[in-house]
């Protein structure tokens, strides 16, 4: 049995797992002010290309995510989302659970547009409504797309005009970054929303996020919010050494690298088989449209999401790939895929 | 330099680090229902003696106290904890932002006493006060005391007699349980409150805190509570690995023996030198008052905290040991101790 | 000028003033343990017909929706409600900000379907979503229409099948009670929800909606939770003396079907001069269609809501009938209405 | 039986109900927005003598509080109260609920001191404790007593020093200002705090708080925090009718005064008898320290609070006066306790 299921199947790239290894007995202070995380927040901003932002090391995504919206709103703000977007379906509530609505709109392949935004905003016009205030995006995004520079440009103007902060989570942005048809950096993304983080856990560490905050308005006591959300590690060491690994050189983008093409292997015979795909992926991740049997049959060596029921003889599933996933899984798993459709 | 400041100085027990890389390229189901994770719960459930009891594998001390708390409690319920209590002093307001007051009652010695809860209920009258369900003690406490089987079961009464629930934080239970001040077992502990947690983090683990819940009213749902506050690990596998070696054997218990003996030998030398002592601590943290000069001078070659002025001359310290303190460190420390004292 | 725009333009009926003025110097014990308060509590259960229910007055609608439902659900637990709930379009989150989430169904002219609820329930299949508990209805709904015994059975029979809680927003469910299409009591309303609440505020009170707690395990320590989000007023007897003269004879049902008779003849005299209506209502609320020429000239002389553009002709409004709508005003408006259309 | 149990045993002066009936079926707009509650807030900003304050009428007391604080604060951040003051001790946990600790400071007869203060934030000194950002104080105070102006100035002062908001309850601030010991006005209230509020409920209203905010950065979108709460009343005319009538001339501080003098005839006649007090108060609440058979007798035709046993054979009552104290039952209240002491 090969897992496509996810892209954290495995434990952490060797290389992260030496790293823990070779510092394990050096002291170092708790949370998050030890050397390592020092290192890994420099190496982050050089990366970035910028000094001015704050860098904070949290344990996981959802996480993040409501801490960071919880910091930045005030009790009546809400935030805009796309109807697929991880704070809305996948998190338990966990935004609402700090005192925050979701707005949600539409989108098109899981990404938010300038209309929407428009929209949500000229909709909620007084006091007896939410006010939105945080747009909420993924890149990668929940369905595998990605944002270009330009509709990245375009939302942070709509933002901008409407008083909004844009926040990217960044869960899969290795993969985003390193996709093929990916034309934004690092740089260029921190110049165009408030706060943004660099997904670690979903390419090669055990855990970890690098919440990047630009905006300065933001910044103040952030801390304060890690640790009262109980996301301060006593050994913020675990996440420090991780990130200085992955941005010592460029293992980050590697690591992604390799999910992506790993996937646009699959996604190439796929297409020659002429399988339907829920969208043409440029990422890790994969949505095709199969007969039933023939997922009964891959079901038997692999194991995948099914997503949903597309009509009686078909059904949407989801192939995801990772910095560990093997060439020659790769390999099998498609002449298994030729033989059945 | 050498650090007596916490028990989290270094990074994990070597065999933790090892399991970690001979399982790496496994692949496992994510957000802890691994195959890892589900031995480590059989493991604990073993060292408890009872199989009716849920174990939940969580990253940190603060946040499982935030989430048990918060999952247990309805919105106008309380908490009754003594003043030095982790979640009143040093959590930032974690149980207050899930909704939920602390009252705060002297204890000795960091400890509840039967008098404190009954006081608290009693004072606690009516709808125009919050209604107190949960009585939340530590164990070992804050300033290192531990609980006596007599003890804990006069607070077990008194809280069953008023329909509270009782809580044990045991992110240094290790240390207590291994005192030799001790004679609760696991089993009498489960037997005596309604959940408590066994840690990981200042007891040789990279991250974890292992939750136990005992009563079956509390047991519904609780997964969601975990992922809605963000502490639903991707890479449950992560927390299941590092349990599953701790307790595949003694290496909890070896451990925190350690700490123990190590704190022991120190506290030993500081009477021996008429050091007076905030309390005779049977655990892994002193708490010695001692001359200022001193106190500067030791702070040439370690770390530790200075807790607060006692008088002009002197003030409170706090010296921790921990499962990597190396015993020569110990003896240097003595040696210098009694240069200086 | 006069004011189609709501139900709540004017004070309260005479009666009601004239019961606080001739009470006024009566001692009475504060927070809802008056004998005004307890006697209307007697009253409303003779209408009710049930002995075994709990009644609490709380000054608004807004804050009986929050209040209840905050006190019902654990933290994971979420509410369904139809895209048009009250909860969902205009309390500025007040749902979310106690820290659950709404998920929204489409529904048919303003009400929920067992179908509607059915989905959300199978959508939401694990721990990684909220999990749907409490099914929210409005009773006149938030577009006029009612439910029929026949609706609300099956929305309950559904809601009983999936362990889900039913709650009726009752801000004007005197209006919908006393609907010529209304095939409902209070007793059976009582029979099929599990809370509910009769709206004062909406139907000639100056403040007030009476929750009627059915189900025995959503009564325990409610007081706590009025006041803990500041609902219970020190002067209870504002309440309770209002209620008492609502529900001390029919008052209450006079002042809605006044309420309903006034909005019928507008709607007869809409359909008759051919003006489309968003639905054929059955109660105080109507939603025209109209041209802007005829809401611009109407605009003159009446006060109401423009709710949106349909087309660019024509606009949707919203008129209101209240208790104290003067017969005169809506022969005058109709005559106006006629001249224009 | 007569009550001197609390300020809110009666309904509203006759002038606020009938200001009521006089108004009772002019159509107003709702939510506040209605000309009632505009001509009220001019009022009472000429009777403050500063038109550039925003002022909100809110139905109760701890609504007022819950509002206030946590539209004010961030997540983070806490309040510094007295231990006896009513956000702490009766307001079952409204402001945890909303997420914020309180952190509790002894004072000095109920009143906070700038060395509590400074106390309070050198404590909390970083991220590992909520950070003190607001000072609740009540005037008059929960044991009756009042601020100088000194005594205001100076905790203003420690509070600019460290960037502290200072927030006055004002739920006996007719009782403060119309006392023999006053030396504060409105006006210098409002250049020493941040907000605060003139109590209607307990001085003649039957129910309503004037939230004032003095600093600009509080006032932003404050309406939506007021709804978010389900304070926002539909017939908001309810509040502004009241306070017109209040501040339409001296009414407001008629009523006060008449509550203190009668409280000041109790008062001198205790001392009189030579019955001890928990403090001489200044302001319309006494706290007379009284043998256990003495309560009991005057407890046959009066009302008042047992607050606690003093000792085996004496007890601490609260007698409370206001607006609608009669003079001859004080009279009758002073000769029986002549006779009995």
């Amino acid at each position: 049995m090969y897992s496509f299921t996810n892209d954290y199947s495995e434990g952490a790239h060797p290389r992260i797992l030496n790293a823990l290894l070779e510092t394990n007995l050096e002291q170092a202070a708790g949370y998050g002010l030890d050397q390592f995380t020092l290192e890994a927040a420099e190496l982050i901003k050089r990366k970035i290309g910028r000094k001015d932002v704050d860098i904070h090391l949290i344990p996981g995504g959802t996480q993040t995510n409501l801490i960071a919206i919880s910091a930045f709103l005030r009790p009546h703000e809400a935030v805009i989302a796309p109807l697929t977007g991880h704070v809305e379906v996948h998190e338990t509530g966990a935004i609402e659970a700090t005192g925050h609505k979701i707005i949600t709109k539409e989108g098109i392949e899981g990404k938010l547009t300038p209309a929407d935004v428009k929209e949500a905003v000229e909709y909620h016009a007084d006091e007896h409504m939410v006010k939105p205030k945080l747009v909420y995006i993924s890149n990668s995004t929940e369905v595998g797309s990605i944002y270009s520079k330009a509709e990245l440009a375009a939302l942070s103007n709509v933002c901008r005009e409407h008083n909004l902060l844009l926040f990217m989570d960044g869960a899969r942005l290795g993969s985003a970054l390193t996709s093929d048809k990916n034309d934004l950096t690092l740089e260029e993304i921190a110049n165009l929303v408030d706060a943004f983080y660099i997904g670690g856990t979903k390419n090669g560490a055990l855990i970890g996020e690098a919440l990047v905050i630009i905006t300065e308005s933001l910044k103040e006591d952030f801390r304060y919010h890690i640790k009262q959300k109980g996301a301060l590690l006593a050994k913020g060491r675990l996440l420090g050494i991780q990130f200085r690994e992955l941005f010592r050189d460029n293992l980050f983008f590697e690591l992604a690298e390799h999910a992506n093409r790993m996937a646009g292997k699959i996604q190439d015979a796929l297409i020659e088989l002429g399988c339907p795909l829920l969208l043409h992926s440029p990422s890790n991740q994969l949505f095709p449209i199969m007969p039933n049997e023939v997922i009964a049959e891959l079901a038997k060596n692999y194991s995948f999401e099914v997503q949903r029921k597309v009509d009686e003889d078909r059904s949407l599933i989801r192939l995801v790939t990772s910095w560990a996933t093997k060439e020659s899984a790769v390999e099998e798993f498609i002449a298994e895929l030729s033989r059945l459709m």
